[in-house]
């Protein structure tokens, strides 16, 4: 008797991973679209949750975009519980909102997997993306050029999402589709070139194989992990630099003068200049970021320049008495102290 | 009376911003290959510099891979002369060595320049890289695949290597070029497939600004500085966690029993586990890659997964006693330290 096919031990050995960190009630739930990736995590899930002893089901999720999408989400639901999976969840979302049509149907989906969780709580939900899908993330991020944090990609797991796959190519995963008799359904805007993950997919990666070798995708989920950890750790910090840098937590009394910490009263933070001042270009920015949000400036409309003209308030001052944001927010400089407000 | 074209007026502009930060006695030169980006750099240069009252020359280096090069070589030293430039030199150099033929080119030019800062010291060079070089550095980065320093890209200063065009895209410094007059030499390496360089130029670079939206070198540029400064920031950090783990300077006393202090007599580093474990990842596996080099492993073939696998020693523990890694280099976990050796 031989063995699983070896597409179908890889994707049964990353499930089975992923299980063994889960506590032994957490219902495990695989998010599916009928295409090949999820539904191979389907089917591993399903096969490895009995024998750990596990209560697994699957959620999919119907965005109402295409035709008959109802119907298709009834379908793959019965795929589902004919893998065994119980229970399985028939989401129905309204996309919509701000930002591109992919944003909003993202958006839409992962509120519909957070209302899944809640109803099956302590649970957690795979996801089906594969090391393809995060070098796709990581070009997709390069493009908006916001540093380390964009280009780090998905988290293996966030919360209560795990992707256990991510470190499985997407022509194993699908090969492990077919090779489980599962029939993926391919999702037509996976291919339509006026979505930009079909684009990078179908053109930029292909041209950077081509120019740089294969192994890229490879390379960029790397890319993406080291970049991940260096993030986190830069985040770190610059949570222990926003603290001594915040005069009213901590050191107001050792940084400031009576006069100038009686003047800390506006509607958004206060940042003193000295702390800023002694640390890295890499943190200050980081903190100077996260008060211009915290002040109100949205996070669509604050870019990398806007952060390096707060920067020049710290570093490069001249005398300048403030500067405006995005999100009718201003930053003045008084008195070695930098204080947001509208 | 109309003033210089704009493309003009900006390499003039970021010419003169690199030398207002020049010590006043600093002989500067201009990198030129007779292409259209360094020869704008160089009539830049040979109009700021009497205006900033200094000596400005020009290097030309013939890599001699080309018939008639040394001709080519002695036509460019002309042209920076008839620009007023003084010194020029001409530094003929041998490419060979390791390492792919555009890696020996790259290391025998530098070296020449190095030679050059040294016969008029003290002095810099100016190189003619633009905003797409940069971009065109980062992907070539990416296809490593090995962390925010290969995606740093290259440095606006390093030690007497002065990058001022940097921040400006190559069709502003062409067109630089065109309105000085001067007439530039395209080198054949540059559209030739063969180069890893010129496909990243003329092939990825389109395909990702076609997939992504226009402005994909700038998002790279910037992407680049980003992560520029925060690789720098995490090395800062990791020399202070080299130092803490290691046992000979700082605390053998505090961290080691005599017995194993006594024992770490070896050939290589020795690293405290603790101290490690303690650490971040990232910034636990930069020490642990700096570690395997000093110990003699080649730079060229330590890769990621050889430092996960150090990492593992570290972190997930079970009793193994050692690893191999490249260039017959051991690293032994003993009494809580990890000890590096042939």
């Amino acid at each position: 008797m031989s063995g699983p096919h070896p597409a179908v031990a890889a994707v049964r050995s990353a499930v089975r991973r992923a299980l063994a960190d889960l506590p032994a009630d957490t219902t495990v739930l695989a998010a599916c679209s009928g295409g090949a990736d999820s539904l191979a995590l389907s089917g591993a899930l399903a096969f490895e949750a009995p024998r750990a002893g596990r209560t697994a089901g699957g959620v999919t999720v119907d965005h109402g975009l295409q035709e008959g999408s109802a119907a298709r989400a009834g379908e793959v639901a019965d795929v589902l519980r004919g893998l065994g999976l119980d229970p399985v969840l028939v989401r129905a979302v309204e996309v919509g909102g701000p930002g591109g049509p992919e944003a909003a149907a993202r958006r839409a989906r992962y509120t519909a997997l957070d209302g899944a969780v809640e109803a099956h709580a302590p649970a957690v939900v795979l996801l089906g993306h594969t090391l393809d899908d995060q070098a796709e993330t990581v070009l997709l991020g390069l493009a908006r050029g916001s540093g380390a944090r964009s280009l780090a990609g998905m988290a293996p797991r966030n919360g209560h999402l795990l992707r256990p796959l991510l470190g499985l190519d997407r022509s194993t995963v699908r090969r492990a589709c077919a090779e489980m008799g599962l029939r993926a359904w391919e999702d037509p805007h996976n291919l339509d070139p006026r979505f930009a993950r079909s684009r990078v997919r179908h053109e930029a990666l292909p041209a950077l194989e081509k120019a740089l070798g294969p192994g890229i995708a490879e390379a960029l989920a790397r890319t993406a992990a080291m970049l991940r950890a260096d993030a986190d750790t830069l985040d770190r910090l610059a949570d222990d630099l926003l603290a001594e840098a915040t005069p009213e937590t901590g050191t107001a009394t050792a940084t400031g003068t009576g006069a100038e910490t009686g003047a800390d009263t506006g509607t958004g933070p206060v940042l003193a200049v000295d702390p800023l001042a002694a640390a890295p270009a890499s943190l200050r920015t980081r903190v100077l970021r996260r008060a211009a949000l915290a002040a109100g400036c949205p996070a669509s409309a604050l870019t990398a320049r806007h952060v390096r003209e707060l920067d020049r308030l710290v570093t490069e001052w001249r005398g300048q008495s403030h500067i405006d944001l995005p999100g009718g927010v201003r930053c003045r400089r008084v008195a070695r102290r930098l204080r947001f407000g509208a």
